[in-house]
Formats: structure tokens, sequence, C-alpha cells
């Protein structure tokens, strides 16, 4: 990334901020507060850090508007309700500079099927496979080595990395981001044990996206047994997540990297879901409840709930437990002089 | 998925059932109970939904034989022995009827080394990679974008999905399924760390892959450090599973999503582990013993064990000291109890 | 794998080993001690199969130096200060043998951009594609069907097998080794929720990935949200991995299997992390230190400290601590005695 602001564009880009220092000092690269060097843009992403702040060697820093201290000589403090997202406006910027977007078109070395639809503004790139029927709208780019299956629906504005695969009928809304190697619409894990041998049930579903969702790199996401699994518009989904069949999530949800969602299990809106979390099978997460990282849902999970635990409690017991935990090697002990004391006695 | 079938037509296609209702009754989808409209297939799969069979609105309804109640006007009852797998049959004669099967042949777009043997029953996809010595056989369908290392061999009748890697020497049986991304034949994880740096130990050995197997999308299955890492036939593997260098799996076991079965572990017949297990290297798991989702097994396992917990205990123990947990405060509490009536007594 | 070596050209390979029995014993295979027959190769690697070296019916063993049997008539012992490393060099030497390196030159069907710069002495195979500005260095292999994105920088006799994908920016030095479906410079996960909708932080930065690093197979490495993801020289990273933006990895480290390192934390030189471990974001594990598997890192760990649980404890308070929960029960036992006793006297 290549870029230069003085602190008088930078307000620009932010559409405003409350300036203390200089407007005409210049920036071109980002860096923590710990590691920046003059010539640099910081930030206070993170109360933890706050100490860093007066140390810090950054020419310029956004900082939140209760933020008290001073700027040093040639340093300009930038306050904003918001840095974090002051920041990433910034980097927006820089990106939108950076990295030219793909040109309408296909490539010549994609293999594309007479029945599908490309709308002309769209980029279709090196070595991707277009099933029959399939439909990309205006605006997405597919940067190559993607797979879309038949009858696919590829919405506008969407972003498809190389490795993607999209498999056979499933939809996708519009400003969908789907990252490398991630994998839609394979089969469910679904099995009739019959006789001690696994007997597959055909999974004839497919997968629906909403619109502004984003899936990580080499997550799968499975084609429902029958209808469709369902991802709600505004869902962001990390890396290594495993979404089984007929699972329904909501809109506005988080799924942190390496989380498993078994089948059928529905997670209402804005629910937030920590790393390496497991959900078991056709349970219930409410809307806005969060559960904590490695944890394991076992059972349904009510609106507004934090939970965490194997199994998971409401996180103030799963907190006291762990703190307990620490404590056992004295209970027995305790346990063990009561007994000393009462044999005595007897 | 398109399809339209009256009562009639799905007692033939399961070969029998005891019907309770019209036979001329037409369904053309399928639902679950709750969500089942008019024109709608359901069934009863899993008794916790038991309940809602009186109040669905699905015009037949796949019942065990058991069940007592009667079907409303209009609409059909099939008591069957097992509902999910009737289910399962319909849904295969659907999928048969949706999805034709590829074609016989080599497409122009793929990369077939002179030496390859591809029998003329097969079918190769668009930017498949076929290497030297490899052999495809008849019936086999790679989808397209899959890479055949050398010397590979693939039985009859398998399906081969997008995105999947074979690697040099390894072997598939007969209906083999690897879905979207899976890696079969990636390097084990050996190191010999000489002064605090790694060297590398060479992974000379491959896979081998019995019949009816299936292993999910972005799974990964390392070759062997010599001689080869084993899956028995019938076993059914999820997604983004790991399993280590020189692991002997059995036949007709499950392996569910995100579990790890470390180097040289052995899997008897008909085990079943459940998601995002890690498994110990050097350890067996008896013959049809069972483990817990979330488990670590840092020991040998007895045949028809079924074990949970980090470490695993035996299943009745596992629960029990999940109960025993909730009561630890309690327990804290009554031990400060007694040992402050103690002291009011000495 | 196909090899022939008398016992005195194993000798030679080891550059010297002390030899009990004759050396004219002819080995063409690898196998365990249990599984070995004459003809085979085996080695005594894991103290755990002492017994199993007098049983064996390999013709040639590898032994520790101060192992005290005899060879049976027929059977040769080879003393070495560590099998497992002589065994990797011998198997080295069949790998060598056996696998012919690919040769200089591009596959007609990659696609390359007319910007790249690719040294004579690299291998670019069938349907890789290399993008603007991006750089191959001698020696270097793709195998095939490998992304490479724009300003991309390989480094000298790197090995990158099929499905790579190595997104723009980010640089790798030299004899990387990238298996199977791994994924370089992905997105990272972050996001600014304002009134309840996740906004996208743009990740401008890359991923800068040292000398001798292995990554396994479809593991994700995130690029940077500004500046760079960091892998020091030497690491060694298993299947299915999940390295977070900013992280920054030391030299020398192991990560095994299925473990996440949220972003922006620190591994320092020489860490061992085990599989299905979670690191959450912003803490630093000392050099050298030691994570147990399936283990919660929480929060910063000393250097050279072993830790283990969830969240993780010192080692040895953590088996401790296992060791007290198996007398749970027992434990609530005697509290409800006492209990009984009191009230009895009371």
């Amino acid at each position: 990334m290549h870029f230069s602001f003085t602190v008088k564009e930078l307000v620009d880009i932010l559409g405003g901020a409350s300036l203390d220092g200089p407007d005409s000092i210049v920036v071109n690269d980002i860096a923590s507060l710990e590691t920046a060097r003059q010539g640099d843009l910081s930030f206070l992403g993170n109360r933890k850090y706050k100490r860093a702040v007066a140390a810090t060697n950054a020419s310029v820093v956004l900082l939140p508007e209760e933020y008290s201290g001073a700027p040093k000589a040639d340093q300009a403090y930038l306050r904003v309700s918001n840095p974090s997202l002051a920041l990433a406006l910034i980097c927006e910027r820089i990106e939108r500079s950076n990295q030219p977007r793909r040109k309408p078109g296909v490539h010549p070395s994609a293999v594309v099927d007479g029945s599908a639809q490309i709308d002309a503004a769209a980029h279709v790139g090196p070595l991707c496979v277009i099933g029959e029927r399939a439909k990309i709208s205006a605006g997405s780019v597919l940067e190559g080595r993607v797979w879309i299956g038949r009858d696919v629906s590829i919405g506008e504005d969407c972003r498809i990395m190389p490795g993607v695969t999209v498999n056979d009928g499933c939809r996708l809304g519009d400003r969908v981001g789907l990252h490398a190697g991630a994998v839609i619409g394979s089969d469910g894990y679904g099995y009739e044990t019959v006789d001690g041998k696994h007997k597959k049930v055909p999974q004839i579903g497919t997968v629906t996206i909403g619109d502004d969702v984003e899936i990580g790199a080499n997550t799968t996401v499975d084609r429902a047994r029958f209808r469709s699994t369902e991802i709600g518009s505004g869902t962001k989904i990390d890396n290594l997540v495993q979404i089984g069949h007929n699972v329904r999530i909501g809109r506005h949800c988080l799924i942190v990297s390496q989380t498993g969602i078994s089948g059928s299990s529905t997670l209402e809106d804005h629910v937030v879901v920590g790393g390496q979390v497991g959900v078991a099978g056709h349970v219930t997460l409410g809307k806005g409840s969060m559960v904590g990282a490695k944890s394991a849902v076992d059972r349904d999970i009510d609106a507004g709930r934090k939970m965490r635990g194997v199994p998971v409690r409401p996180m103030m017991d799963a907190y006291r437990l762990i703190a307990l935990h620490d404590r056992l090697p004295d209970l027995f002990k305790r346990v063990a002089k009561i007994e000393e004391l009462l044999e005595s006695k007897a």
C-alpha cells in the first residue's frame, strides 16, 4: 500500500475531526502506537494501549474524543467518536487507490457454459468455470479459479476470491464476499445406518445467502437436506467455519474462526459466536445472544443471554466456576482437615 | 429441485408403506413439520418433534409405524419402519431426475498426461489436471478443477468435486465421494528437532481409501511417513476434519466435522467420533466405541465404550461431573459453613 | 516408493552407524516394528515400542546407541544417536530417487501476466495464474492450479502445492513449502459495528513469510489490517490452522493442526502450540513457551513456561486439576457424610 495524506486531507476523508496540532503534517504509512515512526499514522483502538499514546512516535494519532493528553511538537492528534472506524475510512480510501477494480469482461481461459448469463459489467477472471444457467450480475468480480455450478445465482457487486466453489443451485445476494477456498453448497453430513452400514441421505436442497454477507477462507457451508441452508444479510463469517445443512443464520450475526454449527440449528439476528465454538444440532440461539470462545452449545439460548463454557452456562457462572476450579486443591485440603479434626474428637 | 409425486407413486418408491388417507394427493416440495404447507411432503425423523405432527399442514407425512394419530381431511399418513430412510429413498429419486449424471469424456480444457489411463466411461471435467500414470476407472466423475497427481488410482463410480487435490500415489476404491476442496495425500507433520531447528522428515508413504468412503469439504488426509494412511470401506468423514499421517481408520466409521486424529492412531471398525474432537497420536479406539463431541482422547478406548470429556471419561462419569460442577459453588459454601460451625464449637 | 539398499549402503547414507550383524542384508521397504516382515527396514522411534524390538521380523532395525539387545540371525541392528533422524535421512534419499524434481519452465496452460518475472530455473505447472508484477525465483516449483496474486514475491526453492492461493502483495522467503489448499493473505476478520451493522475494516496489509517455513494443507493466514502478518524463518504450521491478521510468529515455532491464533497476538521464537488450541487476540507467548493441545490461551505466557487447560494454567496445575476432578464425586460424598455426622451430634 502506497499513500500520502496531509492531516488536512485526513480530516476531509473523515468528514471532520477535532484537530490538535498542525494540519500540514504528512503521513505515508500506518502503524501501531508502539511501532510507529515519524511519518506514520496511528490510532488508539483498544483502551489497553492508552499509555502508549504519549510515548508514540507517530506523526498523527486518531484518538477518542475524551482522550485528554496533548500532542508533541510536529505531531497532530485527531479526535473522533470512533478511532477504529475512522481508520477504516482512511484504509478504504487507500485500498481504492491501490487496488484498482477488475475491469468487466470474461477472461479467455474461463470455461463458460453457453446457457450462463454473465452481465456485461461483471468480471470473470482466468480459469473460472461457469455452469449451465448460472447468472452473474453487474459489478460482481470472480477473481479467477472460481467454480460456479449449475443454476447458481450471484447478485450484484459480489467479490469471489480464488479457489472458491459454489455448487449447483446456490444463491447469493448483493455485495457478498467469498474468500479463497470457501465452499458453498457441499453435501450435508447425513446418513441412515442400516445393519451397521451408513446409507447416504441425498442432500437435494441448496444454500441461500443474503446481501452484504462475508464468508471466510476455507469455510464450508453445506447445502440443505431439502429446501435451503440460510445465511441472513449482513452476517460475517470468519475462516475455517463449518455451517451444517439446514442451518438458519439470521441477519447481522458474527461467527468467529473454526466454529461449527450443526445441522438444523438456528441463530437469530445479531447473534455473536466466538471462535472454536461447537453448536449442537436442532438448537436455537436467540436474538442478540452471545457465546464465548471454545464453548459447547448443547441447548437453546434465550435472546440477549451471554453464555460460555462446555457445556454453556451463563457467562458469570462460567467465570465463577473457573475461579472455583483454581481453589479446588485448597478445598480438598480443607475437607481432609475437617475429617482429621472430627476423627481426633471421635 | 423440481418434482411431483402422488401418494401412490411415493408408496411405489418406498416399495410399500401403510397408507392412512387418500392415495391421490400430490406433493411437489419437502419441508419440516412446522414449516410445511399444503402440497408438501414432511416426516417425523426425530421424536423431539412428535407434537408437531398433529399441527402440520403437510399434505403427506412419513411416520414411524407406532405413531397413533390420524390424518386430517386432505392429508395422508404413510407409516414406515424408518421415516428418515424413507425420505432418503424419495430424495434419491428426486436427485436422479434433477441432476443428470455427467456424460463420459474428457473436457478439452483438462490437462491430461499422455501416460494416464482414463476409462472411456469416466468424466473428466473442465480444468482438471491428471498426472503421469494416473488411472481413472469407469463411471467416475471428476467435476472439474480437480488435481490428480502421479500414479494415483481412482476406482469406479467415484465422484470428485471441484477443487479437490489427490496427491501422488494415493489410491481410492469404488464409489468414493470427495467433496470440494478436500486434500488427500498432503505431507504428514513430521520434524526432528536438532539444535532448536526443525528438520523435515520426508513423508514418502501414501493414502489408501476403501470403497463407499465419503470425505467432506476442505478435509485434509495426510500421506504416511512410510507405507500408507488408511481409510476403511464405508467410512464417512465430515468437513474440515484432519487425519494425520499413518492413521488407520477401519470400516463404517463416522467422523464428524472439525475433528482431528493425530498421527499413527487407529480407529477400529464402526467407531463414531463427534465433532471438534482431538485424538492424540499412537492411541487405539476399539471397535464400535463412541466419543462425544469436543472430547480429548489421550488414551486407548476399549471396544464398545462410550466416552466423553477433556480428557475422555466414561460417558456417564462425564455427565455426572458436569452436574457436580454446577453444584461446586454450593459445595464451597457447605464446607465454609462446616468450618464455621467447628470453629464456633472449638 | 521403490528402493533397495544393502546395510552397507544404509551406513553410507547415515555417514556412519554402529553395525551389529551382516552388512550384506538387503531392505526394500519400511515398516513399524510390529508389522515389519523380512526385507523391511524398521526403527525404534518411540520408547513406548521398546519391547517390540526383540519380536520384530524386520531385517534391519535402527536403534538408539544405548539399546542393549542383540539381533537374530539374518538380522542387523544399526545403532545411531537418533533413530528417527536416521530414518529421515534414508527417506530423503528414497524420496529424491522416486520423485524427480519438476523441470524448469512454464506450462502452456498457465496464465501469466506479462509484467510477472519468472526465473528461468522456476517451474510453473498447469493452470497456474501469476498476477501483475509477481516474482517467482530460481528453483521454486508451483505444482499447478496455484494462484499468485499481484506483487507477490516467491523466494528460491519454494514448493507450492495444488490449489494454493497467495493473495496480492504477500512475500515468501526461500525454501518455503505451502501445502495444497493453503490460503495466504485472505482478509483479516475486522468489522466496526455501527447501529447493529458490521462495517468492514479494509485489510490493506500483507503477509510476510521467512525462509524454511512450511504451512499445512487448507491452513489460512490472514493479511494484516495494515503492515504485515509475520511468520518467522524455520516455523512449521500444520493443516487447518488459522492465523489471524497482524499476528507475529517468531522463528522455529511449531503449531499443530486446527489451532487458531487470533489477531495481533505474538509468538516469540521456539514456541510450541499443540493441536486445537485457541489463542486470544493481543497476547504474547514468550520465547520457548509450550501450550498443550486443546487449551485456551487468554493471557500472556512467560518465556519457557509450559501451560495447558481452558483457560491455560501451569502444566502441573492443569494435570493436578484433572486428577482432582476424578475425585469430585468422592468429595461430595465426604462432605455429605461430615454434615450428617455433625447433624447427628447437634
